[in-house]
């Protein structure tokens, strides 16, 4: 990067917020997915007014930049694949109000989901996306990348939650889009068409985000089955009843076992699948809801149900689920997680198709999730510097892709596309689809200065995770 | 229009569903809005096939298309402007499928809306979007304008219930949105780009529409307030105390008389205010709640509370507030029907700025609507054959508008831009903010073919109401 640049930054920001040296932007060259990419310079605003600055001297200059907040995607989205500036948004991170008469949180975009989420219980209130990293990701990138969660099923995802956003656009001008309203029809619906662009549209800058009252009461049912499928009709039958759970996760027998190898929970090992059920509400609906979703499960050969007594054991029940991640990487060092989600009835015959492919492959395949809305976690294990062991990975990434979508579902549910799975786009939505979406990039972005190189397949371009 | 293009319409679809005498046309100039505008053909498709046909010869010829449901739009967006075709979608209106276990709705755009709501209820679901005008109005314009009503606040708007689309572009493509899964996050989410676009990027040929268990109870409750500042207090009230009722709307003074005038139903006519709140859910919560609100409107000074104690006495609370509508086109023939958004916590405030307003243009205005959204109905009653109040009208409505905006609020919660709000675009989005909309339609449709003349102002747009 040439040194004015680099002097030009300083001048908007300020000298300790312009990193240069090889091991800071070293730092900012990965995120949780593949591959590390170094960018030029990193910096990191303070406000709107700066990154706008920035992004002007950007558009002059023609440079490349990419947008970042805690850095724990799956998919690339804050990658600096094409090098440039690192525009780092976690010093942006306040939360400038919360409006308990209007049931809305403002917030700048780089505060950390939790620290959003226990400040909104302590107004009596609830803000319901909760993306498994939310301890450590911002809600920048939540935005960015429309991140969803367990809640997902009865709530929604991020982009339900927003209604309106203040963005800096690649030209380095400033816009609103929606308000402090729910109800906004004042031309095109821009919010959630800048949710989930992973930051090639524009940088967002400030969230009006959406709070809902807290619900009363919660509980929480684990029910064992000896036979997948039949732990899948059991779901569906739950849905058809007239039970909207809060949240409804699946781990497989891989899952099941990588927990208990890893920190015994006391699960059976030889259990074909587990699922978690948890029904929110008022106290008196939870007891009745959470004792038909057991009867329910009894007409579908459940094993065994456990229904929580308390707090400490409903917390103990999801304790398993939250170890599936960190027990997976024990087995080897490189995890594949990926999302690709399908219509909730066609669950089980997604789980027969990943076994296939865990079979035809000859891949450390695992399986857990979101089995209420179909959006399940596919992670294979395997080890980066194994080239044959990468190649069969590659293979059944692509499988795993083809069948989501010949299931009616996605590439993607929750974890966004990035470069992760630009490639398989078209496959999904044709080439005239993919084709009203990049009219949108070029209409907004002429120059592609903003985070290149992600969403939009470069030509050529066929692999996600070998990198020779 | 010329005989050929006649023809070709006719070889698309069939002689007797392409009209082009003047009568015909007649029936097909005008929407529930101002104005009349004669299409040139008007033309009734049975599949996405034809309309994908009918816009490829549209783009050939270059000859503006305006797609059409019910006619019910308060806005002009079904009003064929610019002539042209005008495509009514009312012919394509199967419901193709309730699936059960997905918890999703197919449906082609001209299904009426109730037609969907009773069968959604007849599966054990809900479909919650509920539009004034849903006996009469199609998907297809809910979808188009992104439709409200007053379950908006509980429950969300017409984009909050569709996870997918088929839309024709405006070059005659077909092409898929979203899919069968409520989590999708691949590329940029172009269904709620669609909705609420008022037929200006793609004319929708299917939907796909997310339904939710119906709630097993509700009830409702009428609170009647000698004050209107306190009813707005009250409302405050409930919505911070964790209740969120699925309908929480208000009456001014001038809609009570109105009403009273034209069916008596036994309310108050000195009231200042009378506020609906309905509550759904389990039983217990139910009665819980509308008991917990009643308390609440205590402390506001509430003169009166009425608690239904069966169906009957519920749908009677709710008979006056359908009745507003047409009680106040008893007292002049136009209706002039805004729908001005502002943060809840505004109401009182904005209900000052719309009695200022009555009293310094001398006009007719009545104000209701959905107060738990903020979502108001400020309607001027006047006579369009007397240009002298017109133009007072004119004034005010520019009025309502300012007021909104500088309470933090919006244009239009749920009617939509078209012809009637597009000069008070810039005043609400700024010279860019309206720009960044803009090269999206100039991106997807460079001829400016389809829907012309709407949401974006025509250089030297000022006026609404006044045609002279």
């Amino acid at each position: 990067m040439k040194p004015d640049i680099i002097q030009e930054l300083i001048e908007i920001t300020d000298r300790d917020r312009v990193l240069d040296s090889l091991d800071e932007r070293y730092s900012y060259s990965y995120d949780a997915s593949f591959g590390t990419f170094l960018p030029d310079v990193v910096v990191f605003p303070t406000s709107a007014a700066e990154v706008a600055k920035i992004m002007k001297l950007a558009c002059r200059e023609k440079i490349p930049v990419t947008p970042r907040g805690g850095g724990t995607s799956l998919s690339g989205g804050p990658l600096p694949v094409a090098g440039g500036i690192a525009i780092v948004m976690t010093r942006m991170n306040k939360l400038m109000e919360i409006d308990r008469d209007n049931l809305v949180a403002v917030v700048e975009p780089g505060i950390i989901t939790a620290d959003l989420q226990k400040k909104a219980e302590a107004a009596g209130l609830f803000y319901p996306p909760d993306p498994s990293s939310s301890s450590v990701c911002t809600i920048g990138g939540n935005l960015a990348e429309n991140a969803g969660g367990p809640h997902g099923l009865k709530y929604g995802v991020t982009k339900h939650y927003v209604i309106g956003l203040e963005v800096v656009t690649p030209q380095g001008e400033i816009i609103r889009t929606g308000g402090m309203t729910v109800k906004n029809v004042t031309g095109y619906d821009l919010t959630p068409l800048i949710i989930g662009s992973e930051g090639t549209l524009g940088i967002i800058t400030k969230a009006i985000l959406r709070l809902i009252p807290k619900p009363a009461a919660r509980n929480t049912l684990m029910a064992v089955f000896d036979d997948l499928i039949d732990s899948g009709r059991a779901i569906s039958g739950v849905l058809t009843n007239g039970i909207l759970p809060a949240k409804m996760e699946i781990m497989d027998n891989a899952s099941i076992r990588a927990v208990e190898d890893y920190m015994p929970c006391g699960m059976p090992v030889d259990a074909d699948a587990i699922i978690l059920i948890e029904v929110d509400g008022h106290p008196v609906a939870v007891e009745e809801e959470i004792q038909k979703a057991a009867e329910i499960c009894q007409k579908y050969n459940v094993r065994e149900i456990k229904i929580a007594q308390n707090e400490t054991e409903r917390e103990e029940l999801w304790k398993a689920r939250k170890l599936v991640s960190p027990a997976i990487t024990r087995v080897k060092p490189t995890k594949i997680s990926e999302d690709a989600t399908v219509p909730r009835s066609k669950i089980p015959e997604m789980f027969e198709r990943l076994r296939q492919i865990r079979e035809q492959y000859n891949v450390h395949l695992v399986v857990f999730g979101h089995a209420g809305d179909g959006n399940l976690h596919p992670n294979i294990i395997a080890d980066a510097r194994d080239i044959e062991e990468m190649r069969r990975v590659e293979e059944a990434v692509g499988e795993i892709f083809k069948a989501a979508i010949e299931l009616g579902g996605t590439l993607s549910g929750e974890h966004g596309i990035g470069t992760m799975k630009a490639p398989y786009m078209e496959m999904e939505l044709g080439t005239v689809g993919l084709d009203m979406m990049r009219r949108i990039k070029q209409a907004w972005d002429p120059d592609n200065i903003l985070n290149p190189h992600k969403i939009f397949p470069q030509p050529g371009q066929t692999r996600v995770v070998l990198t020779q």
